[in-house]
């Protein structure tokens, strides 16, 4: 399967409604109804699940469990992976409260702030460290992924600090764009271009509401 | 113009471009320069800038000022458009910090919480209202854009009072699958997946990496 970023983005978005859906007691779910709560078609759902190599009979449903392992197989590491978070503000401390314990196969392992006065707290069970201990405790932790919840005048320096200790993959939440080497994954998640991007359409609905 | 999301994703990221690049005193930008910094094509930037009626010539590249004024004229509103903020958690209030005053055409007019000890509080400028005040204060001040930062138990019955009282735009932070009226436009933020995306690409990098 040629897994590109679309593929990957709505197989993890089909085991978030799958989990939801067993959590209520179901057993099984019909393409159609996993399309319609995904936003997608059953055609296209049916190709997403046959590219993951799962082979049961869509006759009566997909059985749930069956296909939340066979996606999990697909998508996770056989190991834990281990998460970095730099930047204990808000966003940082939100960021921990909603992930942690939430994924059975990925942890934020490291915390990392600047602010003398947050070294050495522990949150969700995870120590924070000086910003200076990023080249120590990442190779040592064996982390290769990381979560940047800086303000944006911090943001490429700690994202080449991290690249430095062998990061490969970096969730930036911070408004700047990141220069980095070709071969590190990056997913950009500017909150100032969401909020315009939703005042752009919610504008068009109005625009075109009030004048019908 | 038929305008995509992806479009309006692409101009409001030009746009930011810009304006960093107008920020450190330039005055022009080639589009080879504006694609490499968008992680796009020239091709494409001449043809976002053409489609939006932009009719500069590009041999001495863009005129910084020109070209950004021309991309709000045609992403913004004429007026100050108005955001409503639910939950003011530390999610909530990383939100206000990052967001609050850097966007002239888009304001956080109000803020709703259910917790009584943060109702009354002002913050950049914003008051925090009960979420019993949702339907009373969002027509009031003419808000059509709203952000969910409460847990997944609570998102939908946000989410339904907001629609209730007027939002046609909603960005959506909670972990959940929001069931909405089909005129309502939503952008979901979910952290957990895009950590998740971030894992999964990050192994492809280290196990291809390794093997070779």
């Amino acid at each position: 399967m040629k897994t590109s970023e679309k593929n990957i983005e709505r197989l993890l978005l089909y085991r978030r409604i799958l989990i939801s859906f067993k959590n209520i007691g179901k057993t099984n779910i019909y393409s159609k109804q996993l399309a319609s709560l995904a936003d997608s078609t059953p055609a296209q759902v049916r190709r997403d699940i046959m590219s993951i190599g799962y082979s049961g009979s869509p006759v009566h449903g997909y059985d749930l469990e069956k296909l939340i392992d066979s996606i999990s197989e697909f998508l996770d590491s056989n190991n834990l992976q281990k998460v970095a978070l730099v930047g204990l503000g808000h966003l940082g401390r939100s960021i921990i409260d909603y992930f942690q314990g939430r994924r059975p196969k990925l942890m934020i392992a490291a915390v990392f702030d600047r602010d003398p006065d947050k070294i050495d707290r522990v949150m969700h069970g995870c120590r924070c460290y000086s910003n200076e201990k990023i080249l120590k405790v990442i190779p040592k932790e064996n982390i290769n992924i990381a979560i940047i919840a800086v303000p944006a005048s911090g943001a490429q320096d700690v994202a080449d600090l991290l690249v430095q200790a062998g990061i490969k993959g970096i969730l930036n939440y911070a408004p700047v764009k990141l220069t980095l080497p070709p071969d590190i994954y990056v997913e950009n998640r500017d909150m100032i271009l969401a909020v315009e991007k939703v005042a752009y359409f919610a504008r068009k609905i109005t625009t075109e509401g009030s004048s019908t």
